[in-house]
């Protein structure tokens, strides 16, 4: 038996319904985010269909690529479940059936008044020399093995039964058997900026980052108007890592400068709701092109009716005019999606909902209504306070989605910075 | 060079990047749809990272488990770009500096204005016996390399690089070799029912399906109030798969009854808003718990101006009063979350926009509010027509954005009951 460290891991995940158009296999993420915290880096990641032949080729490649084989589903009583028998074959080893989990899980029908049926019999094989993993949610234990190379664990495929048994295994034979070195984490997000502008930015910081003890990698995600930039350092000192981190972070957000929104992997929807809140205003909206999601992205905070008061959706011009008091006229004069009626909006809805707080967006969410002038993608985001009005006019590039989703995001943006002090008419630079 | 058909096919995806936390692999979705449009069928997927040992027994055990290996990634400029080293090892093959897309590569840095770095070099390496695949968004050229048992396709990992290198090939020799058999597919949606009632009133239909000529293969899959049925059917008779998909499709619909709310692919937002724009009728929301995520997903149909005049979001009492003349009295009487209050907000939603449908929606959507008498959950859904007023009282069970995303789901398959003549205040059984 091997008791070195754990540094590298694959997870094999077993089901022909795995490999189905449009199926996501969410066991894989989680295993990688639990493994990384202890530091075991996953190497490898498959799914692999209910074929025998096909599933021992896979556990024998990743005893070879990896310390640590995690394998789940394929643990059921059917015909299909082959993880057991492919598992035994890649490593040349007997099964035999096991009285114990025999009779626990024919306890489990028992409990429901039922006999258990034959083919759960199955799910008492096991490998030589394999220990097992109690499943408190289902029939199926986990098994685990101890390899000179490594180890395998085999654990069931529905989540709500191998989350547990995940966690066991983390605070027992895992967390034990970990290396020292581990994988911290600091993030940052902006809003408002292009992701090869946040790149431009961050490059030249790159070299001090890679050359630190421990040293840094970075990587940058991309969603709908908002940039995440992730730090990762791996150190057996979390006292080293943090601080390393620490500083990166530091540097990062003054390099950005204002776009950055959070360094403590907040959303903008939280920024935004928690600087109302300190500061004691309420906020309502006035809604077209975006139809209420600006609202339903506010209240997605729990809590949010400390600063959300509400507002009106005004998708059609007459609703304009009567429920946020933009004057019929100035959207004869300059169009219902102008800059003179989305502040007419944000202070209609101001007025109307009587907070300190008040914002318009009016545009062409696509793919029909562009004109030479105001094409798809042309919105206007309004936002007044007591203290002052500024309105943003974008042109955002992509589908309707995609355009009403930015549409929100520069919106909060634009709450964010006027709280902050901060010209909410223009993107932070 | 085999010219068998391909019948299945392994993808492996490429870069460390992949194997992040929070990564998704979306290359290899996208080719897993495409293949089996051709009727070739994925028996496993892979993401390995940058390291050449690893990788080379990933194509190993590729290309012994199915006709056909697509790698995405690993084919840029960098040290950590080791697909091509890893596919000659694997094949047993040498590579060699092409002149031809040598040229190329240079010339799309000329026409840049720039001088070709000298590490691009490494992107004209080409394995013995490749054909190369033309790559009109990137300089890494595609590779395909025909075997005695199959062939494998190396194609880059950028989505907007290797979509077109993938559409080249499936008008290509993929269509040309794929087999006669393709997979056809049909599906059907239903509203407000459980998934495990959709599985049990189908269960009766699966053993015909299973028998027939061609046999069918049924998943469900379920979100947030919406549960879909696809059907799957493998033949190499359009005609056939489609006779028989169209048949059970026919039987299913007629078993779940009046939950049915598409067999053709559309969303619950479609049909709510294509039975609206039928009748000639437009809704008004009024939202509190969902705080405007109905006018939300109403107004995601493009088009939706036709039906959709808009709303008010009440989220504070102050407001339901306000804006949806719902009497302060009654919220003092019976609280902002009750069946009268729901009531009120859908007759205020219609009498302020003057339309002809109103949607009233207040509820707990926690984490805190919750009550014993009114727990998280608690949400009643309200609408109103010409013809009709009716209120459904729900317990959802899950997160906020749970609670919010069945209620809407709940409105929407009201208004589309309402309109068909169906009662609307229980789900439709």
């Amino acid at each position: 038996m091997s008791v070195a460290p754990f540094a590298s891991a694959e997870i094999i995940a077993v089901g022909s319904e795995l490999l189905a158009l449009g199926r996501v296999d969410t066991n894989s993420g989680v295993i990688t985010a639990r493994l990384a915290a202890l530091g075991i880096d996953v190497v490898a990641r498959s799914a692999v269909g209910d074929q025998v032949a096909h599933l021992e080729m896979a556990v024998r490649t990743a005893v070879r690529r990896a310390d640590l084989v995690v394998l789940t589903g394929g643990l059921g009583p059917t015909d299909d479940d082959l993880t057991r028998q492919a598992v035994a074959a890649a490593l040349g080893r007997r099964m035999y059936e096991d009285p114990e989990p025999l009779a626990r899980i024919a306890a489990r029908f028992a409990n429901r008044g039922l006999p258990m049926p034959e083919i759960n019999r199955r799910q008492a094989m096991v490998i030589d020399g394999a220990v097992l993993i109690d499943n408190p949610h289902g029939t199926a234990p986990g098994q685990w093995i101890d390899l000179e190379t490594g180890a395998v664990a085999m654990l069931p495929g529905p989540p709500r039964e191998m989350s547990p048994m995940l966690d066991a295994l983390v605070s027992g034979v895992l967390g034990a058997r970990a290396g020292a070195a581990r994988t911290f984490t600091r993030g940052l997000k902006v809003a408002g900026r292009s992701e090869s502008h946040v790149e431009t930015v961050l490059q030249p910081l790159y070299p001090a980052w890679r050359s630190g003890t421990p040293s840094i990698d970075a990587t940058i995600l991309a969603a709908l108007g908002r940039i995440e930039v992730h730090l990762f350092a791996r150190s057996a000192s979390a006292r080293a890592a943090e601080q390393v981190l620490e500083a990166a972070i530091a540097a990062a957000a003054a390099a950005l400068g204002p776009c950055v929104y959070t360094t403590a992997n907040e959303t903008l929807e939280q920024v935004a709701g928690g600087l109302l809140r300190v500061n004691g205003w309420r906020v309502a909206v006035a809604e077209s092109c975006t139809g209420g999601l600006l609202g339903a992205s506010l209240t997605e905070v729990p809590g949010s009716s400390a600063w959300v008061e509400g507002g009106v959706i005004v998708y059609s011009n007459g609703l304009k005019t009567a429920l946020a008091d933009v004057p019929a006229a100035l959207i004869v004069a300059h169009g219902a999606v102008s800059d003179a009626v989305a502040r007419a909006m944000a202070a209609g809805a101001r007025g109307r909902c009587a907070t300190e707080v008040g914002i318009g967006i009016t545009g062409v969410a696509g793919p029909d209504g562009g004109t030479d002038d105001k094409p798809v993608g042309t919105v206007f985001v309004a936002v007044h306070t007591p203290h002052m009005a500024a309105c943003r006019h974008a042109r955002f590039v992509g589908d309707r989605t995609v355009v009403r989703q930015q549409s929100v995001s520069a919106a909060l943006d634009m709450i964010r910075l006027a709280l902050l002090g901060h010209d909410p008419a223009e993107p932070a630079r």
